[in-house]
């Protein structure tokens, strides 16, 4: 066996244990007792000790040092090896360790807090993660910027200085965009209840329609959405809310996007380091067209409007047009999760600011409340009325995610380069999808940029799928389009 | 730390990634997606890899020498790990390996074969594996009986002779009981179709009465019913016939009886060696007690044709004597899991003496179908039909688990002694098992035995609990006075 042949075998083994942890998350958050779980934690602790022994062998080092890669393939992912290896090799174990530690109970004190409103009782735990953090960012960085380290985690080769360039090309046009929009009237919203058993067969079948391979997966319920696993074992979960059908249909399709992906990338690969999403905003750009550019488009929703009133009867929409539009009304509010189109990027852009200046150390977590009220008001309008609704609502900064948000909005960026592209290729694609055929979209995406996984770094992934250089310039494009037309401004 | 200590925090990480291994087990057998069954195997491999390595880990024997217990319980707790660490230590890396790879393969080929009554086709296989579980067993021996080396795996510090010795005492009175019972009239069986839906809910309600923890717990539908997980994770699977309610219902009364164990063991042993069950036979003996000496006890078999009643309406049988019956009718049949409690036994028996010789190089695979077949119609009457209902029909010889078998009789033997010890404890049990009130046989059971998990010998345990020498006696007196009763013979 050659040095490469070594590595990969060692890798192959992480990459199975990995997916093993992975499904440990997923039963916790469908099928697992309440009452277990204690022992789950201590199960994934000593998982994740392996995870981490076996991700810092000295051996890797060693093989590295002499793994020639037979191919472009195996060039990839001895590039991908290489990045993991470095990263865990900066920062020192016992910081690796107090992070985890800290990491699974402040979110737990989180989840407590914003259900008791209570930030004062979150901020010690908040100013120990960032403390964490930010040392961990240091670590990584070796002299360079701290924020451009931990964004590295989740977009590979980004810096934070693009993504604000990014963010400030798009802003100007946004808010024009919302004050257009918000000063016209709003369409007419669904009416009634819909009954959960039509709700959870409408979702397999636009599971179905969206391409999801159901002998690689399953879809079961969850408090929060999600996709997890790789390769050949891709399962989702949706959720029903009985009076807002489009809460489970939208989520469906959007985790469908996410697990397409990965169920898409050439089996070969599955079990690799490159047999996966290639980083969170190309993971992004998938459940994003999925769901917004594909399945809220005027053709998609004419097929669903037909399904809704043969599963649900009346809902209070007259046609395909009004539903159209109902799918789609633009609405300022305070949930980042629950925002449409117009408003989404600007919830990002807002984390993305606060964020950047705490890892940076310009903004202390004692003035992060103020800092997002004001913005907030700033540029949505109104004020914060409670904490769940303000700075407490997401998740994210009590598990260290910080550099992940802006990789919300690159998706979004992503997804429009991606189906301009995919428009220009397949002209009539809306009578088909207006048929429910999603199957040439699905297959552009799959073929143009799914089936690589890891192979291309990201930027270069779907640049590749688009033959054009990415850029906002698309997504504001359709976006203009989309909503100046059902507003009529 | 003291290197108990650190022997304990080991063992701990080792336990919880067991748990882990489980419960992969559980989703590949209720859950998982048809097309990832080859991930899966790779997923496994590589986790039973990383539980290999550390059980026989070098630091296990240094911290051994030098542990000393802090008192009975850390005493038991090293007891196990020694007889973990001695098996281990025993049998060389390559043969584990081969033993491995060969049974992982061999019940695909064993299943395959079945279906296709093919013992010609499952000869070589069943070879191997003979010859593998041989050479461990030798290992294992060190010299003295290989036979027993294996039978230790499931039932520590019980020998073959021992087993053998009960077996002959048992014979005589089954054999006789069997004839005066086959020569009365049956008892008319249940006539109709059970719904589904009916049959999961008497179930859910079965385990409930039976004490299972939902906490801690779950029920899903599987092809086989079987029991996984220890401490705060301990769930079962159940399944449905449309024409054999009692197919549903003491499945799920027989896997709560194995969970009811496992959740009964104090919780201060959770993830350690003494946190399980301590032996098959043991086990058995609450799956036993809790689906035949309570579950179809004339009691309670009254409180469940009301409750079937009420669910299905009328289904051929008049009263509660006449459903007892039903419950209890005995047929001979070729499949030792369908069998009633006074053929279980001989199917046993059967097994027992076949696998001994095979082991002990009496018996060549060459000899096995006919082996089985002249004995089964010496001791059941009648000649096997095909090899599905003969020497095929069960999966543990190719999953190489020689030394299994006598452990489903001692578990009924040990379930003789308990319930007898418990029914003198408790005058008056039956009056409120008949009203569906199971909780004091439950806590009896539980205070008695199920709490000491792997704090005493499995005879000791049961020992214990009985206050007498456990025999095959108490066994023999309740079939011969529960059978007598039912036949009038």
């Amino acid at each position: 066996m050659s040095a490469f042949d070594d590595l990969m075998a060692f890798q192959r083994q992480t990459e199975a244990l990995a997916q093993v942890a992975g499904r440990l998350g997923w039963d916790q958050e469908t099928v697992m007792p309440e009452g277990s779980a204690g022992q789950r934690a201590e199960e994934i602790g000593a998982l994740e000790g392996v995870l981490h022994a076996r991700r810092t062998d000295p051996r890797i080092a060693e093989w590295l040092d002499k793994a020639k890669a037979p191919d472009a393939v195996g060039e990839a992912q001895l590039r991908q090896i290489r990045r993991m290896h470095k990263r865990m090799s900066k920062v020192p174990a016992k910081l690796a360790e107090e992070i985890a530690t800290t990491m699974s109970l402040a979110q737990g004190v989180w989840a407590e807090c914003r259900a008791k409103e209570d930030v004062a009782g979150f901020l010690p735990t908040l100013r120990k993660v960032v403390g964490l953090k930010r040392a961990e960012a240091e670590a990584l960085a070796e002299g360079g910027d701290p924020y451009d380290a931990l964004v590295d985690d989740y977009e590979p080769g980004m810096t934070g200085a693009e993504m604000a360039a990014m963010f400030d090309a798009m802003r100007p046009r946004l808010v024009a965009l919302r004050e257009r929009v918000l000063g016209a009237a709003a369409p007419k919203g669904l009416v009634g209840s819909f009954d959960r058993a039509g709700q959870e067969a409408i979702s397999r079948e636009l599971a179905t329609v969206f391409g999801y391979d159901w002998s690689r997966g399953r879809i079961d319920m969850a408090v929060h959405p999600f996709s997890s696993g790789s390769g050949h074992d891709v399962r989702i979960t949706t959720r029903v809310s009985e009076t807002d059908p489009f809460n489970c249909f939208y989520s469906t399709i959007h985790e469908v996007g996410h697990a397409a992906y990965e169920q898409g990338i050439n089996p070969a690969y599955a079990l690799t380091p490159i047999g996966q999403g290639v980083s969170m905003g190309v993971h992004e750009s998938q459940s994003r067209s999925y769901e917004n550019q594909l399945g809220r488009s005027r053709a998609f929703t004419g097929w669903l409007f037909t399904r809704m009133r043969e599963v649900f009867g009346e809902f209070g929409i007259a046609d395909a047009e009004g539903f159209y539009k109902a799918v789609n009304r633009v609405h300022p509010g305070y949930i980042r999760t629950e925002a449409d189109e117009v408003h989404y990027n600007l919830h990002v852009m807002l984390r993305f600011d606060l964020e950047r200046a705490l890892i940076k150390g310009k903004l202390e977590v004692s003035g992060l409340e103020d800092a997002w009220n004001t913005r907030f008001r700033a540029d949505f309008g109104v004020a914060v009325d409670r904490p769940s609704n303000g700075m407490l609502q997401d998740v994210h900064w009590s598990c260290g995610l910080f550099g992940y948000f802006p990789t919300y909005t690159l998706g979004n960026v992503y997804a429009g380069c991606l189906v301009k592209a995919m428009r220009a290729d397949l002209p009539g694609l809306d009578g088909r999808v207006a048929k429910g055929d999603l199957s040439e979209a699905t297959g552009w995406l799959r073929d143009k940029l799914q089936r690589h996984g890891g192979l291309y770094e990201p930027r270069d992934v779907v640049r590749r799928a688009c033959r054009f250089e990415p850029s906002e310039g698309p997504l504001l494009d359709y976006l203009e389009a989309k909503f100046g037309g059902i507003y009529g401004v």
